[in-house]
Formats: C-alpha cells, structure tokens, sequence
C-alpha cells in the first residue's frame, strides 16, 4: 500500500490487545484462584477492573510526577488496590497475590499471531514496543511461543507509550531510522503518537479485546500506512 | 554439578568469543573490502589490531569518563584510528567505512552453538549479556540464528562489562534474582565479575578465539559452577 519507502526495516508491536489476549488470558488465571477461594467473583469483570487501572497508573510517570517504574509493579500495586475494593485483601496470601500478578505472563495469542510473526520475522526485525517490561514481555514470549528478535518498548525508554520517547528510544534502540519503522496496533491511539515520531503505521482489528460489546478501536481512525486483518500480511506488503 | 540451587531461571551469555568467532569473521568480511581495493592486508591481523581497540575504548566509560555510548559507535572510532594508523583513510568511502563497521554484524556461531541455545531455551531463559548494543546483537542473531528470548547487557545497564551494573541491572531486567542466573563465557575475567555479583558461573573454553597461538582462557582460572565444552550440556546440568 504504501509507496514511500521501500520493505520497512523493522516492525515494532503493541502487545495487549494487539497480539495476546489479555482480558480472557488475565480472566482464566483470575478464574483458578477464585475457584480455589470458591469466590463467584466474575473473572471478565475482574480483569476489566484490573485494566481499568493501567492508564491512571502509568499517567503518573508519564506526567513526570513518579519516575520509572516497570509494569509488573504497576499492575501488583493496582491488584492490591482493587483486591482492597472487593474486600478480598485478605483472602489471599502474599505469595498467591504475587502468582496471581504473574497471570499478564500467561496471556493467549490471537489466533495467527504466531504464525504470522514467524513470516514477518524472516523479512524484517520485529520486536514488541510494549508498555510490558523486558522480563514480562520475555515470559509472554515464552508462554506463547512469540518468535520476537529482541525487546524494545517501555523499559529501553523508560516511560510509557503513548509517550514519544517510547518510540523514538526503541527505534533508536534498533540502530534505525523512524521511517524504517513500523508501528503495528490494534488501538488507533498508539498509531496516532507512533506517527508523531516519524513511524510507518499499521493498523489491525481486535474487535473482541474488550468483549463482544466492544464500541472502541473497530476501524482504523484515520488513513494508517497499512490495514491488515491477519499479522502475516505484513510479511508480503 | 552444583548442588546449591535448583535449575537456573536464565543463562545469560558473553558473545563475542563465547558465542560466536569474531576473529574469522570480521577477517572474512574485511579481507572483501581489501580484495575491492587490491590490498594485500593480513585480515586476521586487522580483525586482531582493531578488537585490541576495543578494551581501551570501553575503559573510558567503564571510568566514568565518557557517558555510555554503544559499540557500534566505539568500534566505528576504533575503525577509523585503525585505519589511519594503516594509511588507509583515503582509502574508503565513508559508505564503506559504514558497511566495513558491520563485520561485527557478521560473526559466525561457533560449531554447535545454534542447537546448543536451542536445548537450553527449552529449559530457562536465554540473553545475550554482551557489551554488544541491542541492535548488534539482534542483527548477530538474524545473521547467525541465534535464538534468544530477549537481549540484556551493556545498552540495558548503560554500562560495559566488567562493570557490577552489566551484571545487576541484566539481571533485574530479567526479574530474577542472581543466584538463579547463570553467567557463561569464554572469558575468566568475565566470571570473576559476574561471581562477585552473586550470579552463577559457568566456563566454556573457546581455544582459537585468538587464532592457533592462544595462551590466554585455555582452561578455568577457579572452579566455576559448572565447567561444559558444549553448550548443550546446559541443558542437562
């Protein structure tokens, strides 16, 4: 599609949502430690909870008021918060709260992914540009079988996308130029600040991230460099 | 052999020398660039002249002298003194300088490595921990098919090895603690510094890094936790 440069030299990905997912991943992990409770929390409403408190945790830092922290810590802290609001905090001990922490290192690829990855790898560097850190987005790898050549993102940057620092230091961090780079997304948002920095763009549909009645991220906001539907298009744009 | 603790969480590896020969290769791709200009340079005494510019350049920063910059920007200015020395400058275009500074992109494994990494990947965790940059050693690991899981190092710690932050902030990055790390190299001095960081050690003799007359790192220098001449044996330890 796109006619400006030639095959881009790296493509860099959002993980959540874009590549695995989280909400039922984090659902079925929230799920064996509910039933060993014999709590009828509902697991998916669980998870939306806990994901509700990513973006306020992480404004925290990108707005300069806390200096970097790795995700892992954000999302323990937001665990214990919401834990703290089903008056569940007791209910688990210190070393199940931290297992129960390790379901973000246990999430599902979308169907394809792999493969596709696979395909894209044997043109080009790919890499998450993840707001994950390295140890998670390294256990991720290994959960899912996720064939990545090295790990940029959040932790290389420290800050947090949409931050521009976040992709100029990964793009950097790759020895390439923001135009040799592209950006692959299921949430428009990404794209929008990814572009900002100079970065090719490509978009593709997770319609069911948030659930069935998802309402955001459908289509593409505006003319991305690429749309696909499956990551192992990218392999022959 | 070590009976101290259960199967390491990650190995992480010195490259240069342990992984792969940068001796031979970056003599391969240098004796092209003097075949072109009908050079008659000995190219394994070139590789040797410049990688004897490498511990002084990385003293300066290791010092506290110099702010980190990656290797690949080292190994440009120790080209370009190399080849100033040789009366060579005129010599190359600056696009050449550029392609010739990526022999270090173009090392060959040393035999067995590519499957021995493979087993032990099954098992724990794989990293370079290299004083290579993010982008050398993903483009050693294209090159070479070196499967790691994710990259830690000299960019990660801003650091270079033998410094305590190549190792500590390797490790942290990788979310383990030392003692469940392992510390592999051809190089003693590299396990002495990675010992006193309380990681795991592991030696493995790489006889002809230095060409046919070495007499440095024939054999471990103290007992190392676990002394293997493959790096599969990794992955039965």
């Amino acid at each position: 599609m796109s006619i400006t440069y030639g095959y881009p030299k790296a493509f860099i990905f959002d993980v959540f949502g874009t590549i695995v997912d989280w909400r039922n991943g984090v659902a079925n992990v929230s799920q064996k430690f509910f039933d060993e409770k014999n709590l009828d929390e509902n697991p998916h409403s669980f998870a939306d909870a806990w994901r509700a408190k990513y973006q306020p945790a992480m404004d925290k830092i990108r707005s300069g008021n806390r200096g970097y922290f790795p995700l892992d810590i954000l999302h323990r802290e937001n665990l214990d918060q919401l834990l703290s609001q089903l008056d569940l905090t007791e209910t688990f001990s210190e070393e199940e709260k931290q297992d129960l922490n390790r379901a973000w290192e246990q999430l599902p690829p979308w169907p394809g992914c792999v493969e596709g990855l696979n395909a894209v790898k044997q043109k080009a560097i790919i890499a998450p540009c993840s707001n994950g850190s390295i140890a998670l987005m390294t256990r991720l790898a290994k959960f899912g079988g996720l064939p990545w050549d090295c790990i940029v993102g959040a932790e290389i940057a420290q800050n947090y996308k949409p931050h521009p620092n976040a992709y100029h230091k990964s793009v950097a961090a790759l020895g390439l130029q923001p135009n040799e780079v592209v950006m692959v997304a299921a949430h428009n948002s990404d794209l929008v600040a990814a572009k900002e920095c100079g970065l090719q763009t490509a978009f593709i549909a997770r319609p069911e991230e948030h659930g069935a009645r998802q309402t955001i991220d459908l289509e593409p906001s505006e003319k991305w460099d690429y749309v696909v539907t499956e990551i192992g298009e990218l392999a022959s744009i």
